[in-house]
C-alpha cells in the first residue's frame, strides 16, 4: 500500500456550504484519506431513539465525490447528554470516590453493561447505513482509550464487574484467599460480594488485588471494544481500528489490537515532550520545537506490532496544540518530518489532527493545517510537501529491524503496583533501553511477550523488567538464538504476584537467583566506571553465572551465559550506552539529535535538531531527514 | 475630607468596662474611626429572632461619646450557627463536592436564597435601629468578599441558580449550544436541566462553560451584596462600603462598587508578599519587612477607581499576622510609611486591624496596635506618629496621574479559564506592567473597562491581556488620543468566548491579525537584547502594522501604528523597564525600593527599602517618607 | 533480665510442617522470644462466633518446646471483613470526608464502640484461653497505633464521641464557648449537637477546637487501649505491652503506656531516615544504610520512659524494609550494631522483624532474617551475632544520664494546631536539642511533662517548646537544682489555648515575658556570630532577665537567671551545639557518626558511620560499637 496523508474533519463543526471548498483543498494538498464522525453522536441521534442522517449522508458524499476515502468513526467517546439520564450511574468513578462528570468527554465507565449496549447498538445502525458502503475506507472504534485517566474506575458498575471476574477467575473465594496471600492481615473473603476495588484503603492494598484490579480494568476496555467489533464486523469489510494515545499504559494494546485490523495512534511530539516525558531540562529545552528524537519512534514500532504489520498515525500535530504545560509552535520542516518518520516505520497513512483549528470549544487553541479564518496555517504547507515527498517514493517500503525490545502491559502493571521505590518506573527502563539502541543506530521491532511467539531472526532480543513470564515465554524468548537482555526486574514474581520459590529470574542456561533488591534515593549513583553509573535499583544475586560487569565496588550489574545477559541495575544513559554498543558491536553512538531507520530498501537518516549534521559523509540539514538507498 | 486614623475594634470580645479605657485611648492615639460589629451576629441575635441590642446600643455610646464616629459593619460574613438549622443547605460546595463546614466564617454560598433573605433582614432590623443615628458615619456590607476561596461554588443552590442564569442569559437552551460550541464533543443540551457546574468533569470542560460560570459566580456576589444594600439603603443617609481583600479576583469588584458609596481594602503588606506574590526569592528577602513596593499602591489605585474616587484602608497591617507561610514584624517605620502611602494615594481613612490583640481563637497570634495583656504593641507609636502627620497634611490631597492601566476581571477569568501555559496568569502581566510604570516615576489611575468611559486626559494608557473588547470599549481606548499600549492576547476572544473572524485584536488603524499563539516553558527566555528577553508568551501576527521590536531571531514582539502599541509577547521586567521608558520618555529608573506618587499638590517619595536612598537631590530615610509641594 | 533477642514469626503465614525446623533455628540462631498471632484475627475467628484454636495451640507447642518464649498479639489492628457486615460504620473517615476501607489494616475508628467492645471480647477469649499459660511471656496489645496516619478519624462516631467527650470537659455549651473564644467570628453554641469536627471548615477552624480534638482523639486511642488492658488483666499475670511506631505523636504515647507494663517500638533504621526524617541531603547520603545516628537512640529513651524503665525494641529491621520512598539495604555491621545500641539504652528484648520474608501481600518485599526459600539472609548471621554479644554482656546494664529532655505530646498538637509558620515542628526543635545534646557525648533521659514529677538528680533539664504547663509542672521544672533550659515558645498558651496575661513564660525567678513572635521564611537566617544562625522562629520580650546572647544585630535570643534559661530562637545545628556546651562543659562535640551511651557500669561508644573513628585513644570500627567498661 502507498502510503499517503490524511486529515481529521468535524463537517458537523462548519457550514455545509464550506464543505466542497474544503474537500477539494484536502485533495489539492495531496490528502487522500479523511477520517469524520467520532464525536458526531449528538447530531447522529439528537434524541434517544430519533437518529439524523442526512447531513452525514452529505458530508460522506461530497467528501468521497472530490475524491478522498472516508474513515468514520463510532461515536462512543461522546455519549450525549441524554444518556445519562437512561443511565445516570453509567460515569467513571475516580479514586476518591467522586462521579467524573458530563461537560467533556469519555465520560463513562467500561464495565457499564448499559452503556456497552448502547454503543454497540449505536454501532449496528452505522454499520446497517454504511457499512457496505465503498466510500468508507475504514471504521475507526471509540477514541483514544485511556485519555485522560479513564481506564482505572471505581464505580459501583466496575465494582460488581470486579467480582465477576474474580469468581471467573478463581472460581472460589478461598482460590482467591491463597492467590493473594490474604492470610496476611487477616484479609480473606468468604464470598465474592466481601470484594471491594481497592481504592481508599487504609494503607496499600495487596498488591495482589491491584493487579488483579488492573488486570480487570484493561479486560474491560478490551471487551468494550470487542462489543463494538462484533456489531460492526458482520456488516462491514472495511477494516475496523482504534486510535491509541501516546504513553497510555492501563489497559493492553495488543489486547484491543488482537480485535481490530489495523492499529493507529495520534502523534503530538512536542505535547507529549511537554507534559509525559521524563528527561533533563537541557535535554526538553533542545528539542522543544520539534519533540523527543525516539519517543515518536518507540510508539510507531509499538503499534505496528499492535497492528500486527499494519498501522497508521491517525492524528498528527499540525502546529501548537493546547493541552500541554507550555505549547510552543514546531521547528519549520518538523510538521512534514514527523510523516516522513512514520512512514519510514512502516505507517500507510499520516493523518494530521485537523483540517481546520475550530474557534470554539475545548480544542480553540490547538492548531490545525488551516487557521479558523480559512487561511492556510504553517502546517498545511508542510503537509502538501510530505504528501509530495510520499508520492516520490518506492510503494513498498518494509521496515526491517535486526533488533527486537520486548514490551509488555503486564509489566507495567505490576512495576505500578509494586514500585519498590520512588521513580521507579516500568516505560521508563525499557524507553532508556530503546534510545541506548537507537544511538547504536539499530532499527528495531518491539514486540509483545507472547507464549507461541517465534523471536527468531533476530541478532539481539531487548527484554527489560518483564515482570513474570510463563514458561513458554521464558522459552520462546531463550530459544530464539538471538542475543538476549533480560533484567532488572525479570520473572520475580509469580502470575499470582508472589515471590517464586526458587527465586527468578529462573532463565535456563544462566545460574543466577535474585535474593534481594534495593531501591536507591534520587541522586545516589554507584560509579561503573567514569562518568558510568548505576542509579535507582539494585539487586542482589546468587549462583555460578558468569559477571560480565561489576560496579567500581564490586558488586555486579550484569550476568552472563553464552548469549544471555541478564542485568541486575538501572544503569544511566551512558552506561546502557556501552552495554548496547557491546551487545550490538556498533563502533559508536550517533549525535543526540540523529537517528537511522532501515526498511528493506532504504535507510532514513533523520535529524531531530535544529542545525544541520553530518554523517556518514552525508549532511542532514535540521529537521529533515536523507532517505538513502540500502546498498 | 481630611484623611484620618481608624482602627477595628470588638467590643464584643472584651469586658465592657474596658471600653471606655479603650476609646479614650484610641482619641489619646489620634484615632477618628472605629469599625465595629461586622462578625456580631450571634451576640445580636442570638437565637432565631431575639435580638439582644443592649450591649451594642452601649457600645456605640461608649466609643461615639468619645468623639469616635463608628463604622458599623453587617455581620453576613458570619451566620450563627443556628442557621444551618434553618438552611442546611447554605453552605457552598467545593470543587471536590464536599461542603465547606461551619466552624470559621463565611460560611454560606452566594447564591443560596434562603440565607440571601436572612442577611438582607438582618440589614433591615439593624437599618431600623441605626440608620438615622448620626454616630454611624457609614456602614460595611460584610466582610472580605472572596476571602478563603469563597467565590466559585458547587453546591445545589449554585447549580440551580446557575441554570436560571444561563436561561435568561440565552433564552434557549440551542442559543447556548451554539454560543458555547457545543456540537463539538457532542455536549448540546436540550434543556436547561441537562446543565451542570463544570466542577469534576473528566477534562477540561467547555472553556464557554467554565467562563459563564465565572460570569455568574460574580454576579452571584454582586446580587448578594446589592440584595444587603437595597435594604439598608432606604434606611440610612450614611455611605455604604465594602471592604475588600488584595489579589482577589474571582468577582468583579467594579460590580459590586457600583452599588456602593466608598471602596475599602484591607491592606496586609506582609502577609501579601509572603503568600500571595510571585516574586524572586531575592526580592522577597530584600522587602520581608517592608512588603512589596507596588503591591499596595496598586491596591489603592485599583479601589480609588472601584470607589469611584472615595476609598479607604478598613484593615492596615499593625505588626505581624498569623495567616501567612511565614509571619515577621514590619520594619520600624513600616506601620506609619503604610498609611502615608495610602493617603498619597488618596485615602480618606486608614483603619488599623485591630486595637487589641485577641487573646483566643483563629487570630490569636495576629497583632494589634495593643498587646493582649492592654499594654501598647509598637504598632500604636507609630499609628499615632501616622495620625500627627496627617494632622499636618493640606486637607486636601487630589491624586493626579498622567498614565492609566485598564484592569478587567473579565480578562482574568477568561485567562484562568484558558491559560495555554502553565504560570501565564492576568493578574501577573498587568502587575508587570504596573511595576514598570512605577518604576520609570509615574503616578498612575487603575481604571475599569468601559463602554462609556471617556479615557481623555492621559498621557498614556496601558491595558495589557484584555482578552474580550466590545466595540465601544475599543472606541473608547483608541480615540483617547493618549499613546495606548495593547497586547499580550487583547481582544483575541469573542464575548461568546470564541476566536474571532476575522482574527484580532482588531484595533482600529492597526493592521494586525494575531494567528497563532505559543507558550513556552519556564526558563525559555529569547533574546531581545543584551539582559533583555521575553518569556512564556509569544504571538505571531498578520498584517502591515509597524514592527516596533524584535527578538535578535526577528520575530516581532512590538507592533505600533502612530500612538497606538500592541506588545504580542511576555516581557520581562527589564524589556518592560525600556518599552516603558519609550512610551513615558523617563530619563531613567527610579531605585528598586523607591516610589513616587503624585497629588495635584505634593509629591510623594516613598522608600521601602531599610536604608536611605538619595534621590534627585533628596535623602529619603529607610521605610520613610518625603512630602515636597509640587512646583 | 538479661537483654536478648527476639523475631517475629507468622506460623499462619506457612506450612505447619516448617514450624519445628524454624523453631530449631531460632533457637540455634539465639533468639529466645517469638512475637506471634497479632494479625491472625480472620485464622482465629473465620466467621463470626466460631474460633479455631487448633493451629494457635499446636504453633504455640510447637515454638515453646523448642524453647521460646511467646509474645501473643492481640489482632485487633486487623479485624476480619465479617466485622464490617456487624458495624459498617466503623470505618475511620479522612479529612476529606472518605471513609477508609478494607483491604489493608487499622481499618477501625478508635471511637466505635462497637467494635471497641468486639476487640475486648477476642482479648477475653484469648485471656481465657491462654492467659494462665506459663509459655506466654508477654502480650501484645493491637499494632503500632496511629501507623498509616490513624488517630485522626472524622467519622460519625468520632462526632458522637467527641460531643460526648466536651460535655464531660466542659458542662455546659455556655463554659466551651467561653473556653474556646467562640464569641470570635460568631461561632458560639446553643447545643453539645452543634458542634462537629474541625475538617472541612472554610479557613482554619478555631485553635482550641482543633486542639481539644487533637486531646479527644488521643483519649479515644488510650481508651480504646485501656478497654483491652480491662478484659485481659484479670486473666493473665504475664505483662502487657504495645508496639509504638517511630515518629508517631498524634497520641499521648505517656496515657497509653501508663496502662502497660511494658513499652516497646518498632525500630526501622533505613525506611525512617528515607520516609520520616527532616535532614540535610549530604547527611541523608552519608546514613544512606545506616540509619540516622540518635533517631533511634532518641526513641530508645522515649521509650525507656513511656515503659516506666521497661522497654524492648519489638520489631527491628532485618534488611531492606518495603514501604520508604527508597529502601536501600543496610551496611554490613547494622543490624547487630542496632541491638547493641538498644541493649545500652536498657532495652530487654530485640525483636526482628521478621523471620522469614513472606512471599505474598503487601510486605512481600519486606526482607526477614530469612529468605523466602527458606535460606538464610543477611540478616540471620548478624543476629546471631548480636545474640552472642548480648550473651557476654555484664547481665545488668542500667541506662544512665546526668541530662533529661522533656517530651510533651501536648505541645506537638499544639504546635501542628498553630504553627504561626511552615516548618515549624516541635518534633524537629526537641530532635535538634537531642542531637546536640548527644554530639556533646551526653546520656539523655527523655522525661514526660508531669505535675508529680521529681526532676531532681539531673545536672541539666532541656525543655524546649513546652506550649502550656501548669504551676506544678513549672515547679517541678524549675525547682529541681538542675540547669534548665527552656523555650522557645514556652508556656505561651494557656491550658485553653489562650495567650496567657500576664503573658509567659512566666518562669519564676526569670523576669521575662513574650510579647511577639515572628516567623521567617525558609532560607532567612540572622547571625548570631560567624557561621552560627537561627532560622524560622524568633521570640521579642520584655523583662529585666539577663541577656545571655544576642544576634548579631543585638536582638536578645538567650536569658538567664541563675541556673535557669530560656531560647527566644530557633538555633541552627551550630549554634545548638555552642549553647550546648556552654550549659553541659562539654570541651568539644564528637564526630558526626560517633555516640556515646553510658549504663551505670559501661560505656557503649556507637560508630554509625561506615569508617573507622578514632576517638579518645580507641579506633572504633565502622558501623559497630565499643563497650568500655566505666572507671
Ligand atoms: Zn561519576
Ligand atoms: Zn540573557
Ligand atoms: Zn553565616
Amino acid at each position: 500500500m502507498m502510503p499517503s496523508i490524511g486529515v481529521c474533519y468535524y463537517p458537523e463543526h462548519w457550514a455545509e456550504e464550506t464543505w466542497p471548498r474544503d474537500a477539494r483543498r484536502m485533495v489539492d494538498t495531496g490528502i487522500t484519506h479523511v477520517r469524520i464522525g467520532e464525536f458526531a453522536w449528538s447530531r447522529i441521534e439528537p434524541r434517544p431513539g430519533v437518529f439524523d442522517w442526512d447531513w452525514l449522508d452529505r458530508a460522506i458524499d461530497v467528501l468521497a465525490s472530490a475524491g478522498l476515502k472516508i474513515v468514520l468513526g463510532t461515536p462512543s467517546a461522546t455519549p450525549p447528554r441524554w444518556m445519562l439520564d437512561r443511565f445516570p450511574d453509567m460515569l467513571a468513578v475516580d479514586a476518591a470516590g467522586a462521579p467524573r462528570k458530563f461537560g467533556s468527554r469519555r465520560h463513562y465507565c467500561h464495565a457499564h453493561d448499559g452503556y456497552r449496549d448502547a454503543a454497540a447498538d449505536m454501532c449496528r445502525v452505522l454499520g446497517e447505513r454504511y457499512g457496505r458502503d465503498a466510500r468508507i475506507a475504514a471504521w475507526q472504534i471509540d477514541n483514544e482509550y485511556g485519555c485522560h485517566d479513564t481506564v482505572l474506575s471505581y464505580s459501583d458498575a466496575a465494582r460488581h464487574a470486579f467480582r465477576d471476574w474474580l469468581a471467573r477467575k478463581y472460581q472460589s473465594p478461598e482460590a482467591l484467599n491463597r492467590a493473594w496471600g490474604n492470610v496476611f492481615w487477616s484479609m480473606e473473603y468468604a464470598d465474592w460480594t466481601d470484594v471491594d476495588l481497592p481504592n481508599l484503603t487504609v494503607t496499600q492494598p495487596n498488591p495482589a488485588h491491584e493487579l488483579d484490579y488492573r488486570r480487570f480494568v484493561s479486560d474491560m476496555v478490551a471487551q468494550w471494544n470487542a462489543r463494538q467489533v462484533a456489531a460492526l464486523r458482520p456488516l462491514t469489510d472495511a477494516p475496523l481500528l482504534h486510535n491509541y494515545m501516546g504513553r497510555v499504559l492501563e489497559f493492553d494494546h495488543f489486547d484491543v489490537g488482537a480485535d481490530l485490523d489495523i492499529a493507529s495512534w495520534d502523534s503530538y511530539p512536542i505535547g507529549f515532550l511537554s507534559d509525559r516525558l521524563e528527561a533533563a531540562p537541557a535535554h526538553k529545552a533542545r528539542f522543544m520545537r520539534q519533540g523527543d528524537p525516539d519517543f515518536q519512534a518507540f510508539h510507531h514500532d509499538l503499534y505496528r506490532a499492535v497492528g500486527k504489520g499494519r498501522w497508521w498515525v491517525m492524528e498528527q500535530q499540525p502546529g501548537p496544540v493546547n493541552w500541554a504545560p507550555s505549547n510552543p509552535a514546531p521547528a519549520p520542516g518538523m510538521v512534514r518530518l514527523w510523516a516522513i518518520e512514520a512512514v519510514a516505520h512502516g505507517a500507510e497513512v499520516v493523518s494530521y489532527f485537523r483540517w481546520r483549528q475550530a474557534p470554539f470549544a475545548q480544542e480553540q487553541l490547538h492548531a490545525g493545517l488551516m487557521y479558523p479564518d480559512d487561511t492556510p496555517a504553517p502546517g498545511l504547507t508542510e503537509a502538501k510537501r510530505a504528501a509530495d515527498d510520499l508520492a516520490a517514493l518506492p510503494a513498498q517500503l518494509t521496515p526491517s529491524a535486526r533488533v527486537a525490545l520486548i514490551f509488555d502491559y503486564q509489566s507495567d502493571w505490576a512495576w505500578k503496583t509494586l514500585p519498590q521505590g520512588a521513580g521507579f518506573d516500568y516505560f521508563d527502563l525499557a524507553f532508556s533501553a530503546y534510545r541506548a539502541l537507537r544511538r547504536a543506530g539499530m532499527s528495531i521491532d518491539i514486540l509483545p511477550l507472547e507464549t507461541a511467539r517465534d523471536y527468531g531472526g533476530y541478532d539481539l532480543i531487548v527484554a527489560p523488567g518483564l515482570m513474570t513470564l510463563n514458561a513458554a515465554e521464558m522459552q520462546a524468548l531463550t530459544a530464539s538464538g538471538a542475543t538476549l537482555l533480560m533484567g532488572p526486574r525479570s520473572n520475580l514474581q509469580t502470575p499470582d504476584f508472589q515471590i517464586p520459590n526458587p527465586p527468578g529470574p529462573a532463565i535456563p542456561g544462566l545460574d543466577l537467583q535474585i535474593m534481594q533488591v534495593e531501591s536507591y534515593p534520587q541522586g545516589y549513583a554507584p560509579h561503573v566506571r567514569d562518568d558510568r553509573h548505576i542509579g535507582i535499583w539494585q539487586e542482589h544475586g546468587r549462583g555460578t553465572a558468569e559477571v560480565a560487569l561489576r560496579r567500581r565496588d564490586g558488586i555486579p550489574i550484569l550476568y552472563r551465559a553464552g548469549k544471555i545477559h541478564y542485568l541486575a541495575a538501572w544503569p544511566d544513559d551512558a552506561l546502557w550506552g556501552d552495554i548496547v554498543q557491546d551487545l550490538t558491536g556498533a563502533p559508536s553512538l550517533l549525535p543526540p539529535g540523529l537517528r537511522i531507520r532501515d526498511t528493506e530498501s532504504h535507510r532514513f537518516v533523520i535529524n531531530y535538531d535544529l542545525d544541520p549534521v553530518d554523517w556518514d559523509g552525508h549532511t542532514v540539514p535540521g529537521c529533515d531527514a536523507l532517505i538513502l538507498p540500502r546498498s
